[in-house]
């Protein structure tokens, strides 16, 4: 977290992301910079065990994502989806609350076999990035297992319980992220965060509760990026008072936090040097700046591929901008 | 293992089993008695760890089979079945050489779930037949883990290994059968086998090395079975010195057994009382006469649903034979 890092042309971008938001812009920034100059951790904090299967909801999307096959129009599992078995276990009565494609369980089948030999989650991940033709890195926050619950009115809850199967009805009184305390973020998100020549980080516009937190609460992650050469940019996933997807918005009003980008700002403060607000939060933008943020205002509702990209350069720019003027890649 | 069972009309008829063969006297079996007095036991050393998940060929092929829905053309599985799921994993790179169709890939999902969930194999497998409509108790041979090892001259292969990834091709030179030391038989397997009312053991049409042996070899089974009070009948797998389905005969060739209907009885002779051949192979009814089994000649390859209902009732004939002419069960 320091506008002094080196961020000459082949330098690399960090991207830390969740699902389907930070996909958009991982894919944007795949677009912007050269493969082998972009790195993706993901967030672990909802991966589940089920029916069987690890399943890695995050990895996937930004996964899918990055291979142009996830299904747009559904924004979860990949696109030309078949669902036999999910018609088969619904039939056999069996548990039915989370949706599994055909075409996207043989990648938890493969996962699973894979973990079951013993390579690590991040081996796999690479298998499955190579087989998809993805060829920026994509990365688990770690190898480890953390599990982010959510506490709510209903009591104690796992990610996909709450999630998916309660449809984030109950009211949220806060997270905890089991076993983050003993797990290791990731070896190649260490040498990132501490390499003289990372370019950027980014903290894609993902829910900064149950996406990035699981991330930085990782031993060492936070104060890695209080340290880290690079800028450290986060794009506001709040636009116009709202989430463009997912529960983040809901989530804010019940943990009392103003519902706004500005808000969002307060909450990353202490670990980045830079912040993206939509052009609908333009107000905002010298209150961010009170905080000791560089802001600035793009469009960050992607809704084209285009729009992915225009806003991956404008993270970039900023990078640069806060480096001092020297361009983090050779756009 | 006598003649002396009181085999009334209300017994129950215990049924030994492996997988198609097996399947088939079952079915036929269950045409001929209530369900209610039927109990098929299935062998479980086939069953195996894949993709995550834990794959019961044979306790699945006979509740197919028990439920009508096998498929008959392929002999395995599930009728009217697609292939998403094995296309996306063969895509991916994925290890393939096990075919799963995905209806079938719900039932290991759901087994997965449930045994993941705490629950023993045998309540698993009652939930599956209650779903699949099939009213006979199928049974595994034990809740516990025991693995059928194959030992060939290509080193030792667990059975799906050997049995599906190398298509029978190596040299059999014996059979292990990991954890039968310490897993205990299903209860009922037990109880079955010890209740005053059993009207008789039907060591089904199976391979005697691969789908009863594992039964057997559980503790205490073959002593129970030679002091059972019903009488015990195996069903020949071997009809005119060939196996109809599966490596039985090759097995035998390779362990320098006779392939012959009558090398299956004195393979048995120890816990049966009674032996159908196929009337191909009745030149051997007088040599298993003098093993000291009661011998009868049927059709025991099992076309038509009529062919396992005659096959069926020709073993319960005998039983009946067997007990003093008292009917084991109301025909």
């Amino acid at each position: 977290m320091t506008a002094m890092g080196a961020t000459g042309g082949n330098n690399c971008i960090l991207a830390l992301s969740g699902g389907v938001g930070g996909a958009k812009l991982a894919l944007g920034l795949s677009r912007a910079v050269p493969a082998h100059r972009l790195a993706v951790v993901c967030n672990t904090g909802d991966d589940f065990q089920h029916l069987g299967l690890t399943i890695c909801p995050d990895l996937d999307t930004v996964t899918y994502t990055l291979a142009g096959r996830n299904n747009t129009r559904q924004g979860w599992g990949l696109a030309d989806e078949s669902w036999q078995v999910m018609a088969a276990l619904k039939d056999l009565g069996g548990p039915d609350w989370f949706n599994l494609g055909d075409r996207d369980l043989a990648t938890h089948l493969y996962r699973s076999e894979l973990l079951s030999r013993g390579l690590p989650l991040s081996a796999v991940s690479a298998k499955l990035c190579a087989a998809l033709g993805v060829a920026p890195r994509v990365l688990p926050m770690s190898d480890d297992r953390v599990s982010t619950r959510v506490l709510t009115d209903s009591g104690e809850l796992s990610f996909q319980h709450y999630f998916v199967r309660e449809q984030c009805r109950p009211r949220v009184l806060g997270f905890r992220f089991v076993g983050s305390d003993s797990a290791r973020p990731h070896p190649d998100l260490v040498r990132l965060l501490t390499a003289p020549d990372l370019g950027a980080v980014v903290l894609c516009p993902s829910n900064p509760y149950v996406s990035i937190d699981p991330i930085l609460s990782l031993p060492g992650v936070r104060a890695l990026l209080r340290n880290c050469p690079a800028p450290v940019i986060a794009v506001s996933p709040i636009v116009g008072g709202r989430a463009l997807k997912g529960p983040a918005a809901k989530m804010m009003g019940e943990l009392g936090v103003d519902c706004s980008a500005l808000a969002v700002a307060e909450y990353y403060r202490d670990i980045v040097d830079g912040f993206v607000l939509d052009t609908l939060d333009g107000e905002h933008v010298s209150a961010v700046a009170d905080l000791g943020l560089v802001a600035v205002v793009a469009n960050t509702v992607m809704v084209s591929l285009d729009d992915r990209l225009q806003l991956a350069r404008a993270v970039l720019a900023l990078a640069r901008q806060l480096a001092g003027g020297s361009t983090p890649c050779s756009l």
